[in-house]
Formats: C-alpha cells, sequence, structure tokens
C-alpha cells in the first residue's frame, strides 16, 4: 500500500495540508486490494451513486465533496479519544457504480461494501443517494444475520414505492425489513418532519413495530433522552447506523436533495451519532444525500457529513476502549 | 380550470415531480379567473414587488422561487392533517404589479388580494417586499374590519417614513394602524431585534397600546409563552399573519434585503405560525422579503418561506376540524 | 384556455415583467389541452429528465429555467420578425416524465411530442438530456417520414452504448439513424470537437454517410460556410434541429453536464440555428442539456439556450413569411 | 484631502493591494468636497441607484464593485500612456441618492455630477441603472450645450415609456434628445440586438437622425469600421460616452440586469471605447448596469466595467498628449 | 476630517443607505491621521492579512466585507443604548499590509494599532487570519502590560508551531502567554471543539492556568453561567476580547477558513460578546477569520461579524454608562 | 503501483465516470514512488502553493479541481490522436508543500519536479500560483541547461520584486532569467496585457532580448501567426511552457487570482498551446494560477486548465508520431 503521506512525514511534518496530497478521507492510506484489508478496523466506501432520486440529483458527488472536507486525525476535543489511533481505518476507494446503470451500481456497492464486511472491517459509506442503504444493508445482514438499525432522516423511507419506482430513495428500508436484513423491533427512527410518508407507510411501520422519534420528540423530550431510548430500543446484537444529511435543518446542511426546514441543529446530531456508536455494536454506518453545492472551497453540507463519520469512528473507538 | 397534474395521475401517480409541470404553490390548480375562486377556502397569490426597499433588492422574484419550493401535498407529521386535503386550496397567480410603479403595483396587489376576500377565501400573499403587507391588510380590512395582527420580524416597521419615504417596507404597520385597518391593542410583534427602530417609533407604539415580544423575550421566556400571550392579547376576531423571513436567523433564512443575525430558529417560526393559525381566526396572511439567492436549485430561503405558507395552511386546517 | 397576461392587458400593459405572472415560454398562452393545439403552429413542450446522462446531471431543471429566462416578444432587430406576431405558438407544458424510470418518460416525452406533431404543430423541446432526442425525433418521423438532422453538439452521440447503457444521452443519434427515423444522408453535425467519440463511432459515421463539421471547421472555414454546406446537404425534405447547449464554449454555457472549452460563441450559434430554419423545412427542435446554475436570479446557460429557441422560431417566421 | 495611500508609501511602496486600504477607485484620492476639485481633470462619481429598472435589480451594488475591481494605476500595454500619471483623477464618492425616490436620487446625481462639470473635470459615473444617464447627460449639456452621444448598449433606451413609467432605465435617451441635451445628428449607438425596442421608438430614432450600429453590423463591418463611421458622424464638438454593460456577451459580463446573447467581446468593447475617447472630445461618461454576483471576491461584469473607465481614460490622456 | 455622510444630511436625512458612500465601518468617519484620533473612543483597524493560514486563505478580503455588512447606527434593542450615540467611534483604515511578507505585515497591524492605543482609544481590529492576534495584543499590552483574554474559538491558537511555521493563525495565543503580554492566569477560552489541538497544547495549557470553556460545556451549563464565569476567572484589569468567527457553527458563518461543524450559535456568541464587553475592562478586540463568500451581496458571515463588533462596542457603552 | 481502474475494467468497462474513483489526472495511475517513474512519459505534479500572491489567493486548491475537470481519455478530435495511449502517463501526485512556508514549499516542488526530470519523464506541473514557475524550470534546467520558454499570461512576472518581495508570483521570470535557467533570446511572451508591467521591467526585458506578444499582436496578426513567430525565435533547444491561466479572457478563466478582461478565446490558446508542444523540445510545462470558483460541481476555469495539460500532452504525442 502506497502511503501518500510519507512525503509529509520525511519532511518532518505529521500530517499534510488538508488541500494537497491524495484525496483520501482524513488523509487514510488508501487501497482497493481486499487483500490489504486484513488487520483493518473501518474501511471508508464511496458510493458516487444518484440515479434513484425522486427531486435533486448530484449526490453522485457527495464521496469526493466528503473527502474534501476532512480535517487531519486528532483527539475528540469531548470525547478524549483520536479514533485513528485506536482504529486502522482506510479508503477502500468508490464502488464501481455505472451511470444510468441503478441494478448494476447497487450491485456493484454491495459487492465492494461485501468485501470490506468479509474481511471483519466495518464498513462506512459515503453517498450517493439513500437507495444505496439497500445494498449497504444486505452486505453487512449478509455476515451478520438481521440488523438493527438507527436511522437518522426527515424521511422514512419505508415507501413501497416513489412514482412507481420500487427501489427508489424513498424505499430502501421497507425493502431491508420485508427483506428480513432489518430486524423492525430493532430498528429506530429519529429525526421525522414534513409531509412524507403518509398513513400508508405509518400503518405498515407500526405492523411491524418500527419505532418512530419525530424532530418534535427531540424538541420536546431532548436528544439525550431521545438517543437513550433509542439505544435501551436497539439494544444487544450488530446495528447499522444510517445517516441522511437532510435530517439536519437546512442551515446547517443546505447541499442535499430534499432539504426541509425545521430540521436538527449539528450539535445535537453529532452528539447524537457518536453516542449511539459507543452503545451500541456498530457493524456498518453510511452517510447520504450529500449534494455538492461549494461556492469556492467550502461546502458545509459536505463538512457536516464528514464530521458525522468521524463521530461513527470515535463511538466505535471509545466502545472498544471502554470493552477493554 | 385546467388541471395540470391530470397527466400524471392518468399515468396513475397521485403527484408529479416537484421539478416538473406547471409552477403553481404546492402543484395547486391555477386560475385568475375570480368566477373560479367559489367554494376556495384559500387563495395563494403572488406580490411580485420590491421597490420600496432601503437595501438591497430581489424579492420581486420571491413569489416564483416559493413556489419552485413547494413539496407535494402530504399529511403534516407532528399536526396530523393534510390541509390540501381538508381546504380548498388554489394558487391565483401573481397580481399584476408594474415595474417602478409602486402606486400602481400596491393597487394591483390590493385588487387581487381583495378578489379573494370577496369570495369568501383566505389570501395568503407572497412577497415581495413588506410594504406589500399594506395592500394585503387593507383588502383584508375592508371587508373584516380593523384586524388583530400578529407579526414576525426582526424590524418593527412602524416607522412614519424611511429616508423619508412614507410608503416603504419599513412603514406599512404605523400606516395601517393610523388608517383604522390593524387593532393596535390587538397588534403583536415577535422576533424584534437588532438596531431599529428607535425611541421615536417605540413611543408611537406603546401609546397605540402596540406589544412587542424581542427575540431576547423568545429567548427568556420561550417560544411558547410567547405565542401563548399573543395569541391571549390577540384573542379573538380576524386576524392576519404577516411574516418577514428575516426574522429567521440568516443562517436559516440568507436571502433576505435586510438580514440580521441572532434570530428565530425555523423549528421555532414553523411551530409558531401553526399555532397562532390555530389558535385564531386567520382571515390573510403574508410572508415577504425572500430574495432567491439558489446556489443551483435549491433556495434555502425560499425552501423556509414555503414551510411558513404550509404552516399557515395546516393551523387553518387544524382549527377548522376542531371547530367540527 | 385562460391567459396569464390578461390582467396587464386590462391595466393598458402589452407585456408582463418577467419575472411575474404564470411561468410560461415567452409568456405564451399555456395549455395541456390537445384540443386546444387545433391552429398552433408551434408548441413548446418541457422534457424535465435527465436520468440517462453520463456526468453531472440537473438537466432536469433546464424547461423551468429556460422559461424563466425568456424575455417579451419583439421583433428580432436583426431578421426584422417578430416570431410571436408571425406564428401561433403555446406552451404546451412538460411531458409527464416519471423521475428514475427513463422508459415511461421517453415514453410520456414521445407522446407529448407525439401530440403536437398530430395536431399539425411544430414541437420545440426543452431538456433536459439529449437522450430526450430519441423520443422528440421519433415523435417527428412518426408523422413525417425520415427526417433530416441539423445537430449542434460537442458531442456526437452517435454511441453505441455509453458505460454499457444502450439507451443514453450519448447514444440517440446512432439509435435514431439505425431505426430509420433519421436519414443519415441528410444529417450534418457542427461543433464537434474534444475527446469523444473515438475511431469506431467514426467509422459508422462514414459507413453511414453522415456528415461532421467540427469547431476547426468553423474556425477555418467561418460559420457561414459550414451552414451554408450544411444546409445544402440537407436539401429539401423535413428536418430536425436539436441543439445541445455544450456546443457552446463553456464562457457561454458554464451550466452544462460535460461542458468542452474551445467552442461555439452564441454570436456563432445564434445566427446559425436561425439560418438553419430559415433555409430548411424544420418539423421539429430541441435544445438540451441545461443545467441551471444560476447565482440570484440569472443563469447564462438558460439565457442562451432560451435564445436559441427564439431563433428557431425566427428561422421559421422568415421562412413562411418569404414562402408567401 | 487625506491621502489614504501616504501609509503604503511611507513603508517605500508604491501601491497599495488591491483587496486593502480605502475602497475609491483605482485607490485614487478621495474627497466629497467641491472645493477640491479645482484642478482635476476627472472626477470618479458613484451613482447607487436601481429604482428604476423593468427587469433584475442591483445596480445599486454596482459602484461599490467596480471600485472593488480596481487593479493598481500603470500604463496601458497597449496604448503605452498611464492616465492616472498624465491626469489628475479623484474619487468624488457617491451621489446622495435617496432609496425608492427615484426624483430625488435623479436631483442628486445631477447636482454631484454637476458640481463636478462645474469645477471643469470630466465626470466618470459609475452606475447605477441606465436611468441615470439622463441625469449624467443634463449635468454635462448644462455646461457645454447639446452633446453628441456614443452609447453602448443591448438596447436603444429610447422609449418613451417602459410598463407606462416615462423616466425608466429604458428612456433616459429619448428624453434627452427630446430635451434637446443630446444632438441626434452626434448620436450614435452600437450593439444593438435582441427583441428590444420596436418599430416605434425605431421610427422615432429615424426621424431625430440617430444611427445605430447593431451587433450584426460589428460582425459584418469589424469593429474598427463602426467606430471610424462613428467618429466621423460624431465628430468635433462635446461628447458623452454611455455603456451599458450589457452591450457585452453575459459570458464576459453576466451580472448585469437584462443580458441578452450574442453580444460584443471585452476585446471589441475595450478598445472601442479608448478609440471613441481618443477620437473625440469627451466631456463626460458613464458605465452602467452593474449587477454584482460575485462568488468569493471576484467579479468579473465589476471588472470589465473598471477596465471600460480605465479605457475612457487612457483615451483621454492619448488625446491630450496628442494635442500637446 | 472630512465627514462622508454631510451630504446626506444636507438632505434631511440622518442616515446614508447601506450599499451608498464611502465604505467605513457603520458609516462613521474616517482618517489615518492619528492626530485626529485624540477624543476618539473606539478606533476600528483593518487587518487585510491571510499570509500564515494553514488551510483556506481569503481572510485578506474579511475587513472589507465586514464594513459591507454594517447597518446604520441605532439603539440596540435588547441592550437600548445606541454605542455610536455614546461612544465617539471611527474608521482608522487598514494597516498597510505588505502582501506575502508577514513579518512587515505584523508589523504594520503593531503600528496602526498601537497609534489608537497611544492615542487612548480602544482599537477594534477587523481581520484577518486570526495571527493578527499577537500584533493586536502585543500593542494593547504596550500600553497596559499583560492583559487578560476573553478569546471565543473553535481551535484553541495554543500551538508552538503548525507546519513547523511558528507564527501561524494557530499560535497566537501560546506566543502572546509565553512572552508575558497575556497572563494566562486571566486567560478564558470558549467554544472549543473538533480535533485540535492534541494532549501537548493543552498540557502547557494547565500548566499555565489557562481555562477552557468546550462547546460541551456551553451546551450543558449554558451560555450565561460560561459567561459568568468567565467573568469571575478574569475579573479586574486590562482585557482583550478575541473572537474568531469559526466559533460559530458553519450555518451561521460558513465564510471562514477552518469551519467546524457543532458550534454556537449566533444568539448565544452575541450575547456572549456583548457581557463580557459590559462586565470587564476592555482595552481591545479583534474579529478574525471572515473568508468573504458571499452570492450576490449578502455574506452571513461578515454580517455576523459586524454585529460582533457592534456587541463590542454596545457592551463598552454599557459599561460606561454604568460607570456614570 | 494499484490500478484505481481495475474495479471498471474487470466489469467491461474501459473508463470510469469522471465523479467517481481516485482523483488523479485523466484517471491515470497514482504514485509517489520514484522508482514507479521508469518508463514513464509524463508526469503530472500538483503545486498546491499560494502563498506568494499578492492579490486574491485559492490557486492552492487548483490541482485538485483541475484533476476533477478531467475527461476520460480519447483521440483529439482534431489531432486524430489520443495522448494517453501514444504516452504513458502517470499521476506523480502533489509536493509536499507546506503551509505558510515559501521556501520550503518551494524546494518541496523542486526536489518533485527534479525527481521526474531525473527518471527522463516530462513533468507537467499543476498550479499553484505563478511563483511555481522557478522551481519548476530550475528542476528542468538542472538537467537540460537553459531553457526556452513559452509564456502564455496576461502579466510578464518579470518584476524584481512585488511590494518589495522578491520571490514572488510576479517575480519568476526575471530570477529564471538572471540566474541563466532560461535563455532570454529563447524566451517568448504571448498573452500580455492590461497594465503591468512597466517600464523598468519592459527595459530590462529588452535588453535580455526577451520577445513579447501582447494581446492586440494576437488581434491583429492572428494566433497561428504569433504562433509561427514565437516558435521560429524559441526554435530547437529544451523548451519549457508556462501557461497562466489569466492569458484567457475572464469570461473564459474567471477563477483566477488577477483576472484582467480582454484576453484570449479558449479556441485561440488551445490550439496555440498544442501548436507549440508540437512544433518544439518540451521538457516540461505547468498551468497556474486557477483558483477554484466552482458553483455546485462545474468549474470553467479548472476545465479550461485541464484541457491546456491535455493539449500539451497532444503536442507532445503528435511531435513523437512525426519523429517516428
Amino acid at each position: 500500500m502506497i502511503d501518500p503521506l510519507e512525503r509529509w512525514r520525511a519532511r518532518g511534518l505529521p500530517d499534510k495540508p488538508d488541500y494537497a496530497g491524495l484525496l483520501t478521507f482524513g488523509g487514510m492510506p488508501y487501497t482497493q486490494d481486499p487483500a490489504e484489508l486484513a488487520g483493518v478496523d473501518v474501511a471508508i466506501v464511496g458510493a458516487p451513486f444518484d440515479d434513484l432520486v425522486s427531486d435533486r440529483p448530484g449526490a453522485r458527488f457527495g464521496p469526493r465533496a466528503i473527502r474534501a472536507a476532512s480535517c487531519p486525525p486528532g483527539a475528540h476535543l469531548e470525547a478524549g479519544v483520536d479514533a485513528f489511533a485506536e482504529l486502522r481505518v482506510i479508503d477502500f476507494g468508490d464502488a464501481p457504480v455505472v451511470p444510468a446503470d441503478p441494478a448494476a451500481s447497487h450491485l456493484a456497492i454491495e459487492e465492494t461494501v461485501g468485501a470490506v464486511v468479509t474481511a471483519g472491517a466495518i464498513p462506512v459509506v459515503l453517498g450517493g443517494d439513500h437507495s444505496i442503504a439497500e445494498p449497504d444493508v444486505r452486505a453487512c445482514a449478509a455476515r451478520h444475520g438481521p440488523v438493527g438499525l438507527v436511522h437518522f432522516d426527515t424521511h422514512a423511507d419505508t415507501g413501497t414505492e416513489v412514482f412507481a419506482i420500487e427501489r427508489s430513495h424513498g424505499t430502501p428500508m421497507y425493502r431491508l425489513v420485508e427483506a428480513g436484513q432489518v430486524d423492525p423491533g430493532r430498528y429506530v427512527q429519529i429525526g421525522l418532519r414534513g409531509y412524507w410518508p403518509g398513513p400508508k407507510e405509518f400503518a405498515w411501520q407500526e405492523e411491524r413495530g418500527i419505532t418512530s422519534f419525530f424532530v418534535h420528540d427531540v424538541r420536546d423530550l431532548g436528544i439525550r433522552e431521545v438517543v437513550a431510548r433509542s439505544a435501551a430500543l436497539v439494544a444487544d446484537g450488530p446495528v447499522f447506523v444510517s445517516v441522511d444529511v437532510d435530517v439536519l435543518d437546512p442551515a446547517f446542511a443546505p447541499g442535499t436533495g430534499t432539504p426541509e426546514p425545521g430540521g436538527l441543529t449539528s450539535v445535537e446530531l453529532l452528539w447524537a451519532v457518536r453516542a449511539v456508536a459507543e452503545a451500541l455494536d456498530v457493524v456498518g454506518a453510511d452517510v447520504v444525500e450529500v449534494v455538492p453545492t461549494a461556492v469556492g472551497s467550502a461546502d458545509v453540507t459536505a463538512l457536516a457529513a464528514e464530521r458525522v463519520v468521524r463521530e461513527v469512528l470515535t463511538g466505535i473507538a471509545l466502545r472498544r476502549r471502554t470493552a477493554m
């Protein structure tokens, strides 16, 4: 594995500037060779795919933007742990998606995530539209069995179809539950608001035993209570964490396909993701629906998404430390 | 009335994509024929006018941007009611404003809103600069008599003049009170902050018995208490709701003519508008000062404004349901 | 048909402001009722579809942006004719495309364009990605038989596939020729440059007798000579004109999915399109690959596309005038 | 007069960085004291006013943006003369315009420009919408008598009214001719294109003896021939030069209220303005309709406008040098 | 001293429009003449310098953007005092920084701030990257002796070096403490979060007795308690207030070099700065790291920074009033 | 060397989508191992450095933006050659520059370019500000002796200093000539315009025998004649090609630090660069001063720069083909 940072290190500098060097997540080593996954704790995978959206496309540029928003490794100032020091993290590159071919792209994502899972590493997938949660979770469930799901989102994504399309960015969670890859009794949604889905979908959710915390629940109970209840519900067993950046208010994440005012703050979301990742046995995660809209070189949505990934890593590191 | 959605429905799809089809509010039917107002509950009216601003113009593009930010109808996830199912809502188009002619434009707005009011429907006006509140309210008061006013704004807009201009976006509320169209004892302002207006205007407000809740009151009392006190003050009788998007912090509404840091969050504003519309007898509303600044196709300010209108509709629907 | 302009006219104003009133092409009357196509010369059709791109999406927002870039009718200052006065032009709305469903969307486009053609009007389609040329031309050929094609583009769009996808924005012209809907002997490409397609596609083009004028031909021969030769080649018989805005240099059309430096100027393109439309028997046209990237309210790419449509209309009007 | 550059000079640096120091045109000394106009050759005046537009506003921010686009003084690389070394140039600040008060604002502009003219200096006015040409030229004609006019623009601006408004950004030239302040026999328009004005306006122009060079004339004759013919027509006597940046193609000047594709290049315009200013007796000039749309800190439209002013200054310097 | 507002006042208008007139902070009088500092309470100084950043540059445009975000003077609606009426405030222009010369630029800043301090006025410096805190504070300490420091920031800026550079935007606080210009026992940091600095820097901070309040402390204790504790710690004696706008969440301040999600809200920061300035003896302040990213003319980051300066002024005015 | 494209190829696709996969120039293989330079014809090197600018910074983001603007390999449609098929091209990554340390950064660039040169490959450097031409050329001259220089630029960059800084983005060519690394008799500048440099620099240039073609020469002679004369002057011997994107008009390259209206078109520049590279013995090249200003994901300046590099490669391939 070629280490893109060696030149800076050779000069006595521990890090590279964010804007220089090979574009990988957090400046981590890059490989696409499954053999190099041995011993890796977490592998970042890009899923540059947005062919299944029903509104604004552009999330295919998300993985690149999230990587470009990386800051150097370091200890999390609240958690007191440097995930990159505790965990072996690599950037496993992008899945070989095919433009305008949803089936081939989903297969490519599932195989790439699957390679990570097979190697015993935790995949963290950078989306991409939310339809990728289907191959992401399927690959995890193939190894771990039905997983619990902590799902941060404005939208429940439990439609049977969107505009008559069954595999859509609005249907992955329905499909995963029905296919037995997500255990509905261990599936919690956080942040729902707005005007979708409707009675049919909520009736199905209730029937399956899925738990929803709306934004008004966060407002009324506080994020800490919502996370505590969520963790208690999901409890033991493998868990997937899926974060749609539109769970944030558009002030914090304007660059997304279907933004909905009235959402979470980044203070709330970042803490919640870390708390979940520390409390539960995370076997995979994704952060989706980042539509880059940078002016100049800054992109606050991609930045928020990058930090969500960092909180996932930090939570995992905290849990491992505790476990020891 | 031509239904622009019939083609999608003919294909078995209940909605059209947001980005396709005729550009109307929420995809609602469009007409400019007063005869078709019969039986309508709420009519959306555009007021693409910004000739009376004292700072950054551009709100003339606001109505179009707000319509473009619409999402499809559906039940409000907290309120549990789909306003479009409960109310008959149409898009009555734009008032025939005349560029660079404030008097003719105000007259056009007043006549258009007046046609809605005369037909027994509730007008919801998309601004435009805040000067349009004058014709908006005048048209309502012509039918309902002096109205109560719930006014969300950074600025009191009760100047006698701005730069010696008497009909300005900074003076509508003074003029409406002095003309007897707003009952000052039933007039509440929510969200004031910053550096304007000054002692003269506040002295007049006190003299007239107008109530002001500043942002620091919202901070100290909470938005619920502020709304409760406001509703108690305004109480029974016809009410107009006027929302200047600059009441939001610029993080939530950067696209506006005179943004002022330190404002409300969208969580606060959206709840408050719905609560007001549910608690009081709303006979008209406007949402103003949206200056589109979209990069690509997203415009978070227009989006927030669109959702404010939705909350007005939802509150009205809730009130009617309760009334039955 | 409701005339959205009657209010302004009732005030003695012949036009509405560009930013106000119903959003239709050039402020023309809007209908989606095929019965109202009787007597119409040209019908504008939107095709808000971009699911078949291989690079940057966003052209689904193109039709709306092109309409928003309209200026009022008036006589073309060089040509001396007001197309809107000479021709009866309507806006026939958007085809009822379905997100993430290319087959259904193409069918919807073909049916909508077909309704226009059937009524004896000339369709001018606002894209959308270039894959829509396939249903556009197919609908025209269904009535007129194999058509000639004048195709302004950076890319030949004659691939058999792009990333193994056969119906793509890079393949419509191959498919139309092979299906017998475009007569390759009457097919001229203008503006090719860059690095695609390759030997295989050019070999096929040569075999079929397609004529290509590269940007370097425009540079060396001048646009007048290129158009003269093109018109001579295409000659009599029905002709479709397909304009991909990326034929313009990115300076003139930055908002497109696969921009390529070194392109035509707007002076060249606008003249050429008008000259073609005046010289030949145009039975249909499209302008595609507009990806709106407006900052504030201006969008130079949509503006250029709107004016390309105007030149089509002007050319048709000139031809009819000459014919009388 | 305080010299804002003295600190840099005190450090041995001849210039200040563009981004630092007091914001004046070209870093020139600033004063608003008419007494300090003595001995001044050219005074820059800002007219931050856009209340008379019929489409997109924002030109009120033009003067500030044009100043921010300044580069340091230096010899023009083609002309070989440093206008700032040959001429005494000052920044006379902005006219005290009043928001939403066109009459007061025009009066303020006329008085400010008048102060410059009275002092014997040449005013160069930074707009602002094109309606300011009326007070600009009126102030010049008050001293010099009816002036010749070289008018670079997409639009003739010779309407009797726009949307029934007589003093509009579309009418200044009509009003100036009718008021006797512009000599129609010495009035040349360069760059007309698009769809406005119509037969009525052109009939009046012909009647008055105004000469129009369209963009297609520039294309066919070349900019040199057009300027030569223009100079011959305008000939001796005082001349005002009025440049609407929308004469440039939107590729070169996207930030303007009514952009029109198919325009001049900056190479053409910059040369033409300098040639006119060298050939004729310029007594005043303005550059108008700059609507800043900077992303980050660059604004190509303001930049082009700034360089147009530089060419005016360079032409004047060349003429004076020749005269000696 | 030339008063740039006299023209408006001569017309009977108390203020100028924000977008017109000389660009100074709050429209205050401008001078660079130290002699005119006599009697001045507060002098605004620009430090357009960003040569010592480790990530995104652009803060050199900050001072100009902050001035452009000014609104007119007026009483603070919560505090009830108009700082501009109580204090004599001037804009002392920009320090004569030299591009690409950090040493010369820092010296220029120190001398300029020093001139203000020497004259007995309080300097408020507009950055510029955070390295300017070093000359800012040094100039204050030269007169007042070691100062207390209230430092709002995401990052502690107490590195010994950043990428081996000792004078960096990440090191000023270390250098000031070590040089004896900041009293570490009276130095409080508010708002730290993210992933920098690390153990070495925090160990040094602890050793020196510096107090840190992290964002999680603000979340858990509330901003009021944090400010109360901070004020108690800093207590009597001269104090410098240094505000890095990245202490705000990127939603509120996207335009900065190293944004970090999860930050303060503007409601929190504005109150806190005013409270600090009222409670303590402020002898100088700076607001730094504003990288303008305006689209059109609005720039929410510069706007927030401008209001931070207003809160500093308001706090000082409140304190003086109380003192009387 | 890991081949990031193998996954796509394994699926039967020859290329990857532009937006997916490892971010390298043209999707070429990436390495930073000098041992892998054996057999390489051209190595792309990034120089993300902008600490020596005198105006707008941001070019440190240039290399990443240029890579992101890459399109897949393919035959140049005019030249008929696929450079990537004829030449072995790799992406050698970024030089390990150090923020805020010009000396260390220049050394890092020189060493990285030197490694390429030593291995017998041609370096093509992506800037970065134009100061990097100094280490770029120095590394080439170290092997090849004094080189000829074809320099496309608005500015001559032959200052002895800029703001008293000797190593600046305005001085590299002076320094290289004086140090004997550029042969002034074989040094040609193309595209000069605007207001810098002045008499002193031109006197020195004349003394040294440097040849300048201004933009007005291109206008008057045509780009073909200018290139022909340039090639004749530079003639045989090793040549470096240095392209500052600001040689293009800001319409074509708005994202640059010191844009100057009135520049070359992309049609002119792209042809000229290829012609030079075909005619002369290019031993190195750089493309500099790209300041990314993408809105969404498109960046026309980076796109133009990427295609300039392609023309360099195409010219080299043409020359080699001819040589065989």
